[in-house]
């Protein structure tokens, strides 16, 4: 079993929970990273027997620093209408909220559409270097960057708080939702890159809305994403983060949206 | 009691309980207004005993139609950390949940900002023309569309999905967290005007950023706000929209998300 699978491999206790274990090699500087958290609980709800349709939006709220170790994860089925599902969704460890969601579960039905944003300008991934990082949970994507690379040492900051880059599991492995999920939370956070200089911050709440169906994510297969994320506003200790994914192909997958603490 | 206040006027019933009703002049094609509800939903963690903070985020989830007459807020405080504060609240009716939330308060301090985002260019709205509309909850604004208006006969649609326009409530009320939340949800859904007709169409999840604090609250008064909104992606019954609000001197007041259902 891949490391993502080990990270998301939740066994039903029933009723609406699962239990988890945190895996090492996802560790970032205080707890697991937040994207394989947020994949672990649009996992659960897939999981859970009276799931119907597919993911097409989700909340997570980072309430408290995740433990090395078990985890429970309670999922309850607010409603079901005719072509949506709503849920709620807490992470605890001994009884103490980590982590609470929202999601809205439904059927995608064949409509008008159209892409108003379209992907950025960038090589094929194949000829850019993998980047490296000290963080643990780094190492299970290969992560290419195209524009707006996090800062190697201190300097003067950047203007543009814009990164785009190529990313894939790493072992490759076919995407799927919950792999797209912590997809969306692959960025570091912006201020690092405005600033020129790594800061104490951490994200509070990050929603995606799942642009793809399951059949346009099973293309994607294994082959990299591109994904592009900037900042609208900086202030008082806070700052928001809207990131765009497309498939290799340029399949709109999803956005994502946070909103992230950070002092300096 | 302006009818805006009339909306949020909840009644403490012990234990992070709260009623309300709805008030008919917040009528939209079904049930009221989304802003309204998202409004009442904020107001409810600000009356709290144990609220500390401003609102940070706040997720609402439209999980089924609100029928005229009185409902039920349940609040409840999952963790207060040192400067941050995680709610989850219900909104129900005769037991029945029609929205659920989830909010992040916290204290804000003074820290490096910058706005990345910046105002669009837009004529005064003293000179412009107040926008007239069928639905009910409309005239409790006073709306003046600087561009992107919504269409007012069938047409070919615009290939882009901005609306720029001023806002404030009408009659004039001074701006607070409450009143900017439902401004959060005041741009029509913005495939009306990438059609050039209004489509069966409701918001599922709203997201809203809070960047301004109180005392830039306090200094919008009674304003205008300008705001700007824009779509990404329309696919299979479903599109997303954000939104940028600023004070009428160019403070960045808040930043909403929303993924809407539509038909067509």
């Amino acid at each position: 079993m891949s490391v993502f699978d080990k990270a998301i491999d939740l066994q039903p206790a029933g009723d609406g929970h699962f239990q988890g274990s945190t895996v090492p090699e996802w560790a970032n500087m205080v707890g697991p990273f937040g994207g394989i958290t947020a994949a672990a609980l649009i996992r659960a709800i897939q999981l859970h027997p009276q799931c119907h349709g597919q993911p097409i939006a989700l909340t997570v709220n980072y309430v408290a620093p995740i433990a090395d170790g078990d985890f429970d994860v309670d999922t309850k089925l607010v409603r079901t209408n005719r072509s949506n599902q709503h849920w709620i969704v807490e992470q605890s460890q001994g009884g103490e909220v980590k982590t609470t969601a929202t999601a809205v579960f439904g059927l995608r039905r064949d409509t008008w559409s159209d892409a108003e944003a379209t992907p950025p300008t960038a090589p094929e991934p194949d000829g850019l270097e993998q980047a490296a990082s000290p963080l643990t949970w780094f190492a299970n994507y290969d992560i290419r960057y195209v524009d707006g690379a996090v800062p190697a040492a201190e300097g003067p900051g950047s203007d543009s708080s814009t990164t785009t880059l190529w990313v894939r599991n790493n072992p490759a492995r076919p995407l799927d939702f919950a792999a797209l999920t912590a997809v969306g939370d692959i960025f570091f956070p912006r201020v690092f890159l405005r600033r020129g200089q790594f800061l104490p911050a951490g994200t509070v709440t990050l929603t995606i809305y799942y642009h793809a169906n399951a059949a346009q994510i099973d293309s994607a297969g294994d082959d990299f994403v591109l994904g592009t994320a900037r900042a609208h506003q900086f202030t008082r200790g806070y700052f928001d983060q809207t990131a765009h994914l497309w498939s290799r192909d340029g399949v709109p997958l999803a956005t994502s949206h946070q909103y992230v603490y950070f002092k300096g």
